[in-house]
């Protein structure tokens, strides 16, 4: 079954203590729909604009992602540039440059309407609810946020929560958006908020997946060394709902979210190790199940052989 | 089998932001005894002055503890005060009197000296080193330490760690150990130092644990309410080395390392759930084999029922 991405394309120009990549295939379409793409057919939904590299539809065709809903505008792609710290936990965003994503409003194309699987990447709250209100009748709903829209169009993002089926935020938004310094405590108070289902990123200590009376926690896989962090919780939230949409039947349900939560990890820990999306440029299904399998050796203490 | 159990006992004077107890049984030894004494019996070393009210024998007794390894001084039983921040993350210490404490050597009974296993409680590691020398050949020594060692004393505790199978250390202290800011770096560095295995504590995102080709990654149980974080770390030392002494057989393999990480950690989300080891004198072994499924519940995304 395929799954709807709507979100922002960019290209990114990246610093790292070690390297710099000028204009680099970017966004958080880009990296989520990428990472759904293992798992499932992805129809993607953006703006870029008459600079944009035609080589990366090429791209997209071949890892099956229907780019018929990314709009052509006239102008300039968005350009994001940031620098990370020596430990690369910490990045400085050095420009902006929304250009044609200024004034983009996702418009679905009349055969992705009745997509039954959506993930919302990180963009405005009103325009994630913008593509629902076109959806015919979506049956799981995955929405990522970030700080800015917490702060800035809160309202907004309250009144999409009740749509949602699985948040996923990070540890630090989680504690923002609810004032709560226990995790477990914010995580329940979000699911409260309207999602059924809420997931909570924190980086090399791995997520935690709130449900009505269940919990799930999941470490990270064990990097020592990161290239580059970018697009790490895109690719994690393309890898989640890529997994329900390709891989489940059905009612989603706790234990099939489980294992979407690993692939998500497992797509996002790949990606981080080479700048932009190079790794996952090159990687192969049997690397992912090799890495999922790796999980679960080091996570489970029972039934091992 | 037993398990030997070395180092401090106090008495503990708490503050939290809704409560405050003075003189309570603490210490690190009397927390990990505690801990221990419910998978294996425990054979106890450590110093306590003339003030040591003499119920808290007759406590250990009725948890199998043996106790005639702590000696009777004369003067006062060690003294710590201590007070948490709003968030319990944080805490001051107020005041610390070592008295008894100040001139311990532990020597070990004769009948103490042939246990296969040992846990080296948080003391000072040329302490910890004087107990070994006593052993005629343990089979497992787990060691637990502290920033102030690394700190003041790092040329013992280098001298140590080759004689430890297992180091157990927090994320800040094993970071500060190896001068890295990536906790599997550190970890595998710690690991190469000495111990066979080391196991690094995460608070609220668990705990990770390395052997030579091994990894493990265990969450946290999910505690909305923490009422006296005093001793966590003790009693999860405590688990982990009680279970290995009284659940394994033969030599100990990574396997039975993952579950008893597994044990200490459900022993120290018992503990913090009330002051001093309130809850812990109450617990019950069917509640630890309780919270123990709930966590494979929560850690476990493959075969379950």
């Amino acid at each position: 079954m395929s799954v709807l991405v709507v979100g922002s394309i960019a290209l990114d120009t990246v610093k790292t203590p070690v390297e710099e990549h000028a204009d680099q295939l970017g966004g958080s379409a880009s990296y989520a729909s990428l990472g759904a793409s293992f798992f499932s057919p992805v129809q993607l939904v953006g703006v870029v604009g008459d600079d944009f590299p035609e080589s990366e539809f090429d791209f997209w065709k071949q890892h099956r992602i229907d780019a018929s809903g990314v709009q052509r505008a006239k102008g300039k792609t968005f350009r994001w540039s940031g620098e990370y710290a020596w430990d690369l936990n910490t990045r400085e965003t050095k420009s902006v440059a929304l250009n044609v994503f200024e004034n983009f409003s996702p418009t679905l194309p009349e055969n992705f309407r009745e997509t039954e699987f959506v993930l919302l990447a990180n963009i405005a709250p009103s325009l994630q609810s913008h593509v629902l209100d076109q959806m015919k009748r979506p049956r799981f709903v995955v929405a990522d946020t970030m700080d800015l829209w917490i702060e800035t169009t809160r309202k907004d993002l309250d009144a999409l929560l009740p749509r949602v089926d699985l948040l996923i935020l990070n540890d630090s938004e989680a504690r923002q958006m609810t004032g709560e310094t226990s995790l477990i405590r914010a995580g329940r108070k979000i699911r409260k908020a309207g999602p059924k289902y809420v997931a909570v990123k924190k980086g090399e200590h791995g997520a935690l997946l709130f449900g009505e009376d269940e919990f799930f926690s999941c470490g990270a896989y064990p990097l020592e060394d990161i290239h580059d962090p970018t697009g790490a919780g895109d690719t994690f939230a393309g890898g989640v709902a890529g997994y329900l949409a390709g891989k489940t039947r059905g009612e989603v349900n706790f234990q099939q979210l489980r294992r979407a939560l690993i692939y998500g990890s497992v797509l996002a820990s790949f990606n981080v190790e080479a700048f932009s999306m190079d790794r996952m440029r090159s990687l192969t299904t049997d690397e992912i199940d090799q890495r999922y399998d790796m999980f679960r050796m080091m996570s489970h203490f029972e039934v091992l052989e």
